[in-house]
């Protein structure tokens, strides 16, 4: 019996894809490529999981797992021969506990389907992203998301109560944890959270919930320096009492873009300042929301740290607001021959690392353009460099600058196969020797996600 | 030359501790016992920490680790032969960002100075516990400390940013990471927190600050059934909108026992509730901060879901709340002989686990007694057990019963050697699997802490 017929025999004859059932399907970021496996197999249960590792092991066949494919580092990319293991069928939403606000599902769920859940039961799912109609919870523990509430939330790792992982050899690993507290020896499921698929196949995971939060405020704000942004930054942190969920900042170069150059969106504030700062909070009771919110505003305003801004009069006024900020696509599309990039530095650094970042461009790609705008909470910025020649010339200067800084290449996107040639422009040599230490006890015949992250 | 001379070329002479300097240090919990170890080492520096790793690896020598001796679980136990390598003259609060909100430090540091200068810088560090003045953040990182503030801030995981760490080669993983996103790479410094000094010994941590509270609410409520304690708290984790810093809950024996038995704490509410809550907010402005917190807790009073409430007038009051609440080091020498836990179970089961524990515990050891309290809002309770013959009898009771319910061991205490032989009541056998092999990934040769938290 070949593989195939081994694998059907696992999950059934509809559960193995092949052939233009495969090549249909994307081997890059983006929705780009032909996927040139030998196979999709698609498990229902962890039982299956399980079985289709253990056969893998012990012949030593490379497995690509997939979630909903939103990832943007081509972590999802496969060679011939390789076998893909995806999720799509393992969606349960399992159990919920309404009272402590836990929530069990499969890998395969959706997160807008966890959110759906979430919000039945009177709470919310705190990771929030783009992608929340495809992006599955396996993919999203896998790849530790991030999204635009991590400055209140924290990133996917901090939602994470428990994790069922079956490994490379396929033994299950339950730890089906529901509690905030449990020092019960080592806490493996952090190695799994945010290893990309290289270490083992999350199966199942237990969510920590987040209370609802019924009233929003939002605001476009426009800023004079970056310094009163960063005071900004600080100042909402502690007189919003843990509410502000989004600090968002868009660089002129940005919002001009947007505004002028796409015109799809509306021009909320004169295109003149040289920062842009979406701001919202979140709490539970809409008439105090409001006070506070423009209280503090109205405060840094007369004081002049806020130069200009418009508070958003309704729920879809505060859409059009995100809609602007979340058109990245528009972005790309415009911006192309273009690179992206997701990265991270201190507050105190992010200033002559952009400039240092423009200068090199410059420079170098003189016909190059570049957007920036980011999760200033967080330390993330992601720059749009387009009109280019060459990824490898841009991707130089901007890791080049970063690293000497000590930034980060990967704020919340993850290494995949496109950064795993730069990692150790963020690691030391004995990190990236700990990794390999690592990789190599829990997968030692390398066939779970092989390449990414860190080369064979 | 001999390894303690070794050592002193290393660290100097006054850097290393023999005889009556050794013996007169403790060898268990609570301050108990005689140190048996060879030497104490106290390095001033990472490198000579590296160094002391590097010759003991390469000797073969057993080395515990020491932070502020805080630890309940005999985690910092020595046999004859045994290094102690204390990290107390690493006590060094290295730099702040007051804009972004970290304090870098050496992992000596004492709790108590790193909340000093968090406050210094207008900020707030989020973990405290009891032995504030002596607990060191190596050790806090070592133990995954918990405290009462983790319904609101989380465990110290999730305030620690970077971590340096010396491995058990002496190589120095350096990972001084300062933003809240960082995903290039395996998230390394996750394996250190709660490892218990047994994969690698933390040299430095980057934490993360929260903002100051200047306005604390605090209440004492007397409770007439379990259901109404999981109402209030859910409740309050909305109603508060994130601002519930505490949510302590006292079993009608605990408080009946510190006001009746030990009398030396106020009777603030009748003696006749079966369960008492301590609650607390904490927000940045004194009169918003009281209104909420009364009118919040004024309608639970209205609707019946809380039956009495003292809400503290002052400072002092409050402190006299927490008074009671802290005071385990009464309650542990009136109950002696006596046995104290730190277990975790999700809120539905408590009840059953309580009844169950109470239940087993009358039937087996009919003259013990027992007092129960915890931070509901993680899952955590506390049990002390007191006037009880025999150690392992209790444990068999409070473990066997919390096993039947898939509970844990230790919620926020870890396991060291005390909760070793009971690790499989709370963990599968596959997880242990993998404890043990990254255990000899990363410590092959078995010098690091050995026989904590799982068998050599």
């Amino acid at each position: 019996m070949n593989l195939i017929e081994q694998l059907q025999q696992i999950v059934g004859a509809n559960g193995v894809l092949t052939g233009d059932d495969v090549r249909s399907r994307p081997n890059h970021s983006w929705g780009r490529g032909e996927c040139p496996a030998m196979a999709i197999v698609r498990p229902r249960t962890t039982e299956e999981v399980s079985r289709i590792m253990a056969l893998c092991h012990a012949q030593e066949q490379r497995v690509v797992p997939w979630g909903g494919l939103t990832g943007l580092v081509d972590g999802i990319t496969c060679e011939a021969g390789d076998l893909v293991l995806s999720m799509e069928r393992m969606q349960n939403i399992e159990h919920c506990e309404p009272d402590a606000g836990t929530l069990r599902v499969q890998a395969g769920a959706v997160l807008q389907s966890v959110q759906d859940a979430a919000a039945e039961a009177g709470w919310q799912f705190a990771v929030d992203l783009g992608g929340r109609g495809s992006a599955q919870i396996g993919g999203l523990v896998a790849t530790n998301a991030g999204g635009n509430a991590v400055v209140r939330y924290g990133m996917m790792r901090e939602q994470v109560l428990g994790l069922e992982v079956v490994l490379a050899d396929g033994r299950v690993m339950s730890s089906l944890n529901e509690v905030l507290k449990n020092n019960a020896g080592y806490d493996m499921k952090q190695l799994f959270i945010g290893s990309e698929g290289t270490l083992g196949i999350v199966t199942r995971a237990v969510l920590r919930l987040r209370p609802a939060a019924n009233a929003r405020q939002t605001a476009f704000l426009g800023m004079n320096s970056f310094d009163d942004v960063a005071a900004l930054l600080r100042h909402l942190q502690s007189h919003l009492e843990g509410k502000l969920s989004s600090f968002e900042v868009m660089w002129a170069n940005h919002y001009r873009f947007m505004v002028e150059e796409l015109a799809t969106h509306q021009t909320f504030l004169p295109v003149d300042y040289p920062y842009y700062v979406l701001v919202e909070s979140e709490g539970q009771f809409p008439d105090r929301e409001e006070a506070l919110f423009t209280s503090v505003l109205g405060e840094l305003m007369e004081e002049g740290t806020i130069a200009d801004a418009v508070i958003a009069q309704s729920g879809q006024q505060a859409e059009q607001l995100w809609a602007m900020r979340d058109d990245v696509a528009s972005l790309i599309e415009a911006m192309a021959p273009m690179a992206a990039f997701d990265i991270s530095l201190p507050l105190r650094d992010m200033q002559t690392y952009v400039a240092a970042m423009e200068q090199g461009l410059a420079k170098r790609l003189p016909e190059a353009r570049v957007v920036v705008f980011g999760h200033l909470g967080d330390g993330n910025i992601h720059l749009v460099v387009g009109n280019i020649p060459d990824h490898k010339a841009v991707e130089e200067v901007v890791y080049g600058e970063l690293r000497n800084l000590g930034g980060s290449i990967s704020a919340e996107h993850g290494i995949g196969l496109e950064k795993r040639d730069y990692l150790a422009y963020s690691k030391g040599e004995i990190e990236i020797d700990l990794m390999r230490t690592l990789k190599h006890a829990l997968d030692p015949k390398g066939i779970l996600n092989p390449g990414k992250v860190i080369s064979a």
